[in-house]
């Protein structure tokens, strides 16, 4: 696995991800019917670092085999805030449902902590971590994030009704 | 006092109300030297509600007495979130420093929790609260809002360095 700034070229890939993860509406407050030039002017919004996790394929054409690689992964490293919260790094990451359970969310994870410390940030904060995704949950405590905050019933899930939305925080310096 | 929505003819004074309170850079997480033009795109940005507080006034123009009005105070209205999360308000206020200690921000404060309701929001959050910020801390207090999360050393005060800031949250269902 690869993980490395996006570039032009990997916007079609992005969208795919993108509109697949947005259409669940489980994981993301955003409007899961969003327009491909709006998901993408989030996700290349300017001061946002955009990164791709891009998986090597073997593809086999009749008997010949063709080494190409995917993009199944992307993730956004940004300020949280302006000002005074310039310090802060926000982040959000999203993987293809078909290559979920692989380890590419926490890879990011991992690329994007180092990141933000190579660009100077003091601390992280995910403002929207909704308490259903357990999955994402676990990963960032395990990667050292703290639940800082809890909104209550502050996110109506398609399935179980309002929820609440947990705001999760690690510190970048000892 | 009236508040009421703002409307083009307004866009001045807003200016002049936000580039102070921003310019001091102690209260909210904004560049403190953001253009006229961003600042206005911000505070009208599509999909919020924006209202003014005007203060009558009296002028003397020798013994002509003429009654006039004046913008002391400004504020905005908007979904927090989108998808899931449109059901919880956010809003932003903003009081001239020498229409202060008036009951402005209160006034505008609790017609904004009247008009969530009116709109249909479920609840109201505020993102970043700083915590030296005591005199609305108290005023959200006061309203019903509680601090329902921490944030360590979020922010970076102009006077007195990292601080930390508050998620505070209420309810606009019984």
């Amino acid at each position: 696995m690869k993980i490395r700034p996006a570039t032009e070229r990997d916007r079609d890939a992005i969208w795919n991800i993108f509109r697949e993860v947005v259409a669940a509406g489980d994981t993301y407050a955003l409007n899961p019917n969003i327009s491909r030039e709006d998901a993408l002017a989030y996700w290349f919004a300017p001061g946002a670092h955009t990164y791709v996790a891009e998986l090597a394929a073997k593809n086999y054409h009749g008997s010949s085999l063709q080494r190409t690689s995917s993009i199944e992964g992307t993730y956004i490293l940004r300020p949280n805030q302006s000002g005074g919260g310039l310090h802060v790094a926000n982040a959000g990451f999203m993987v293809s449902a078909s290559a979920r359970g692989q380890g590419i969310g926490r890879a990011m994870a991992e690329h994007c902590l180092h990141e933000a410390r190579r660009l100077g940030f003091r601390a992280m904060q995910f403002n929207y971590v909704i308490s259903t995704n357990t999955a994402a949950i676990r990963l960032w405590q395990d990667l050292g994030f703290e639940i800082v905050g809890t909104l209550p019933s502050a996110f109506c899930h398609p399935d179980k009704g309002y929820v609440d939305v947990y705001v999760m925080y690690r510190s970048l310096v000892s």
